[in-house]
């Protein structure tokens, strides 16, 4: 068997790169956990090993966020996709619990913050599954955009006066981080006129962020104004099969209960995230090897990093080195960046183009014998795209960053 | 790094054993696969070389089963216990299409056979998302029960004229191995009074199995008289995260299409396998790593044992030297076997009982220091469970019946 690993910088965007000493560690689980004589991947995952492994992701992320008690932690199948549904699925269950004594069940309009491609397929799928349920019927809800950076083709975020919420919305649902086209919202010590507009969302209307692009990457802005954060694991966290959600206690409720109230869409059991939570995620067989290789992640960004903050100074500086020299390349006019506000930037998906005809290519070939991989941009928007998760290394980015000031 | 296995025969029930040379070679992959200086959880699920896994998995499914080129395999997150609904979700939208000139849209039956605690839950999922809408609003389906073994408690198969099939049932739904109970439907050399009855579905209804704990196990009984087959992968074929449906192509629809026509539940826009299908199970980021070692074992069993013939020779003399030990001993007093209809019994999971007050500790205590691991019953029903995968050796299987005879 051999194991080496030549020397590639790998800036996927997901799935992506995981550190080294975890692979090795995960090889060795992979055909004899914890000498047990049997692969991880080979043990019920009702077996005290495997609770072992789960629960101890659970305690790193309660501990590296700060994740407070009246949070459960779930770890879910269907990646991120699949929550655009089950977060609309659970909402609509508890607030149609919570009007069970209304007379007419009114329609609940739905807040959506549509920033790139992911939070547009957020909102279309609310949309469909808002259908009404027979021709003339009332739809289950009323999806609408509370803020759009479309007109700029995504290359911005909102302006905190750009943001229109409804009075009584069933949850206002945003995307942190925009893989494909780049934008982040501000960091938490960071607060600009880019920042998610906590203070304008209407009391008591539930928060839903995907964060799955940047999960683990630094501290959540205003973590206890969300009433659900979804993350899928295959960028910062782990390998791609297993997505977490934390989820405020008071949204896991009975959806057949709901379902029987009527006015709301049909819940797979599998969507409700009460089942989950109480089942300890282990209500089906989960993906154990994705979760078992999180877990080690977990360990290792607790154990090598310190924490949340040396994790931040890290992809801080990873960050902040790479837009230096695109900065300065296209003063020189030899890239252009696509997201042009700055504080709209994201961390982790850095997105540009290479002036010139027939440039990107050349840039591209050239990156490709250098090491560097998987540098694409989406086939959606083309151009380039450096990803930058927790397991690309500054050396890496200094690499790029000079492979850049050089072409 | 160390890899030793030390010498265990694993009987779990799922997650189950995997081959050595698999995982020697899946923990390779996992630092770096075939050269590329990535791991394989690395690597994009679009890149050239997770295609090739993917489509290589998908031409050994078709190779080991003969799979008619009217159907499409796919590789679903979210395990059985998701495909629940999925299959209900899909054949109804597709019925709604056929349906779709009809002045009234009938309520349609849909006919499940009962015959252990999954098909039990199969049938309690479509009865969730079969309520009406609205209070006063015609249900979305009728589920209703066609067939049960539910007053032998689980412990043989309906027979032929126990059938009672509806006449245009939206489907007809059975579990072809009952993990927890221990029951199997004949071999498909072997037809019995306890065969699953095709001949008496009416024309036209299409027939679901749940095939998770058997699959790439023997031959299925009546492949092309299936509509859709669908299975978890962490029994026979890899580890869980991954699931395969097989599916007629008539019923891959437009679910939004349907959804507008009214009458059937709201469809998450992951569980329509028109989505899945059109994106060669790449609509979003896929469990990679389960659908990789899922690919590396098919390659195993096409290669090492001469296929789906090789396979059932094996898994055929495995169970029959299990049912013979314990046969002996029951005659001897010292175990009583669950399933009493031998033509009824399971070849994958072996369920029984150990005679005697304080017994089956002692039992379970003995087989623990032999080496023998996973092998108590599941936790709703008690006893002894043999699980007799791909992945369990005939070595293993002998060792085990020598125990039980000695004991």
């Amino acid at each position: 068997m051999s194991f080496a690993r030549e020397q590639v910088h790998n800036f996927a965007a997901g799935p992506s790169p995981l550190p080294t000493p975890v692979l090795e560690k995960a090889a060795v689980g992979l055909l004899n956990y914890n000498g047990t004589g049997m692969g991880v991947c080979e043990l019920s995952h009702r077996s005290k090993e495997f609770k072992g492994i789960i629960e101890g992701a659970e305690a790193n992320l309660r501990k590296l966020y700060g994740v407070p008690d009246n949070y459960s932690i779930l770890f879910a199948q269907g990646g991120g996709t699949t929550q655009f549904a089950s977060v609309m699925l659970n909402i609509l269950a508890a607030r149609r619990i919570q009007h069970k004594d209304d007379k007419e069940y009114a329609v609940p309009t739905i807040d959506y913050v549509v920033t790139g491609s992911w939070s547009s397929k957020a909102y279309a799928e609310a949309q469909r599954l808002a259908l009404p349920p027979a021709p003339g019927a009332q739809p289950f809800a009323a999806p609408r955009i509370a803020a759009t950076a479309k007109p700029s083709k995504f290359t911005t975020l909102p302006k905190q006066d750009e943001y229109d919420f409804s009075a009584d919305a069933a949850y206002v649902y945003y995307c942190e981080n925009e893989t494909i086209n780049g934008t982040e919202f501000p960091a938490a010590d960071a607060p600009s006129e880019f920042s998610f507009p906590f203070d304008k969302v209407p009391a008591g209307v539930p928060v839903v962020a995907d964060y799955s692009s940047s999960f683990v990457s630094r501290p959540i802005a205003n973590f206890d104004k969300h009433a659900i954060i979804v993350a899928g694991a295959q960028k910062n966290l782990g390998p791609s099969g297993v997505t977490v959600v934390i989820v405020r206690n008071d949204l896991l409720v009975d959806t057949t209960e709901a379902m029987k109230l009527g006015n709301i869409p049909a819940v797979p059991i599998q969507s409700e995230y009460k089942t989950l939570a109480d089942n300890g995620s282990l209500y089906n067989t989960p993906p154990t090897f994705p979760i078992y290789v999180s877990a080690l992640v977990l360990e290792y960004l607790v154990a090598e990093r310190d924490g949340m903050k040396g994790i931040e100074a890290t992809n801080r500086a990873k960050a902040e080195t790479l837009y230096a020299a695109l900065d300065a390349a296209e003063a020189k006019g030899t890239v252009r960046c696509v997201v042009r506000e700055k504080l709209a930037r994201s961390w982790m998906n850095i997105t540009f183009e290479i002036v010139g005809e027939g440039k990107e290519k050349a840039f591209l070939d050239g990156a490709e014998a250098l090491g560097f991989r998987q540098l694409k941009g989406h086939r959606s928007v083309g151009g380039i795209r450096a990803s930058l998760y927790n397991a690309v290394t500054l050396e890496s980015v200094k690499a790029l960053a000079e492979y850049i000031s050089n072409f």
